[in-house]
């Protein structure tokens, strides 16, 4: 393949005149120009993107981390990020780490170089002064490291009000969510801290099942929530993200359970993979694409050398109602 | 931020020697190793991966182009290859065409420059002989250019038969299968073939309809779903991707068919979306975790310089039997 040297060489020129054209740094007289194109052109030269990105200092590339692809929150939400950087000129490079500790420092690690030019971190699991400390434009989703990194998330306080709200409506007595644990006050635990606190002023029963963080595996939710349904008869409401909940959904119904009638649920995301079930599904739906537009135009105000206008973004989430609640009777 | 340059005049070598050292490409006297590590040390040198990717002739990047990252067939195969380039250390950039033949033409143009090592192709909106001319390591996923680049893909013809048995099996009279609209002879179309083949040989009505190509719309999905169950009621057996399989299951139910009385149905992939409804989903698995497998072993030695062991790779894909076929009565 030819090199910068070799049209220079056929150009007759120093290989410096001939990164001036292809960067526009400097003037460069016309004649000239038009003799290294035409070498560039005879040699079929082409630009090496990763020459020119050390000379531009900008690769044109945003990372972003998720903890797992397959996740259809995050696919959904990396489909639209891809989409908005397109738009602005941006390639997406996308990391999934597993949530694995290690493998998020690896990738940290890698982007401090001068590979990418920003960073959108959907994963947290590191020391806050690795992020406090990274030299890049970089945008928090759903964490908040201090009042300097600017974090886009939804408004979960919102979201949790608005299960408690359906549950109410419904008539639930005993109602149960199901929350990842994860070592960081992750802003996603405002809906069920706000859900508790509504339901608790309602005098109806609410417990909080923990497990592990993005865990991705239904047969593992089927199997809890089997146990969970046998165990406590009682329980007649769940709140939690959408494939839990449509475990649950299964379990009932294999349990002989009617639904809303004797267990009703609300799936916190509402995802495309809840449309796709029998029964349609009451949902907290998150603003999947509004966040991708938020965090991307954060970004490039960042990338722009402009400090963001806030410090945190909160983006609407709304109550879509399926059948999987009573909500004929208006009780609030 | 300090440049090679700033350690070399620290250093007091040459800016050569440095790179040297960061690339290890040639002797240098352990002394002045330890001088050069201690000024880069002291200056809080981070090496630019991008110059070190232009000395190395490796960006360590692999590109995969896909029609839509949303798509839970893309996204869960995208999340193996990520896991199987990170072992080998090479990160994934994900490309999402919108199925858009402008866009992937876009990605290719900044692909032939050295940003990336190699690429993947989940798409192939383009002429034939835009591969044919690409010059680095590339794998195209489920559509055979020629006999020189590496295609790997799902024996589909085999997913055919194993749906079309199982239709035969539940004592189906009348089955349609929804087939994505492609201008190109994708591997895919193959389990259609074979589908109806069979089914002919049974002497067994079989329609096909064309649908746009990796289009993702439960919603419209459902209403052709409805007015296809109306118009023809005596369909009773459905083949097709899984999203429009959830969604003629729904307009099935809605109808007041009965599952699998008066309606069957196999979905084709079995990504997870299909363990997330109500109702077991008979289906058609690929195989996707050994898609990814086999196509970063293809890919890998293809950048050692090695010529693929063969030009197409045939995954076995299986039948996992769900409560929408009646497969009690073996009639074959």
């Amino acid at each position: 393949m030819a090199s910068i040297r070799d049209v220079a060489k056929k150009a007759n020129v120093a290989a410096c005149t001939v990164s001036r054209v292809l960067n526009g740094t400097a003037h460069v007289a016309p004649e000239t120009k038009m003799k290294i194109e035409q070498a560039m052109k005879e040699l079929n030269y082409i630009p090496n993107e990763l020459a020119r990105g050390m000379f531009r200092q900008r690769a044109g590339i945003i990372a972003m981390l998720v903890p797992n692809i397959r996740h259809p929150f995050f696919s959904s939400l990396a489909g639209y990020m891809e989409k908005e950087l397109y738009e602005c000129g941006y390639k997406l490079m996308l990391c999934s780490t597993d949530d694995d500790l290690e493998r998020e420092q690896e990738y940290m690690n890698m982007l401090k170089s001068n590979i990418v030019d920003g960073v959108i971190m959907g994963v947290n699991s590191l020391d806050d002064s690795e992020y406090e400390s990274f030299q890049k434009p970089l945008v928090m989703l759903d964490y908040q490291v201090n009042q300097q990194i600017p974090v886009v998330a939804s408004n979960h306080g919102l979201g949790g009000r608005l299960a408690a709200e359906e549950f109410i409506r419904s008539g639930c007595k005993s109602v149960i969510h199901i929350c990842g644990e994860s070592k960081k006050k992750v802003l996603s635990y405002e809906s069920h801290e706000e859900l508790e606190r509504v339901l608790q002023e309602h005098k109806i029963a609410c417990r909080r099942v923990t497990i592990p963080w993005n865990d991705f595996d239904f047969d593992g939710y089927l199997g809890l929530a089997k146990t969970i349904l046998q165990e406590s008869p009682e329980i007649d409401g769940l709140m939690s993200a959408d494939m839990p909940c449509t475990a649950f959904l299964k379990a009932a119904v294999q349990l002989g359970k009617r639904i809303p009638e004797d267990f009703c649920a609300v799936s916190y995301d509402g995802t495309y993979v809840v449309n796709m079930n029998l029964i349609d599904i009451t949902t907290i739906k998150q603003p999947v694409k509004e966040i991708a537009k938020q965090t991307i135009a954060v970004l490039k105000s960042l990338l722009e050398g402009k400090a963001p206008r806030q410090n945190r973004y909160a983006l609407k989430v709304s109550l879509v109602k399926g059948s999987t609640t009573r909500t004929a009777t208006n009780s609030l």
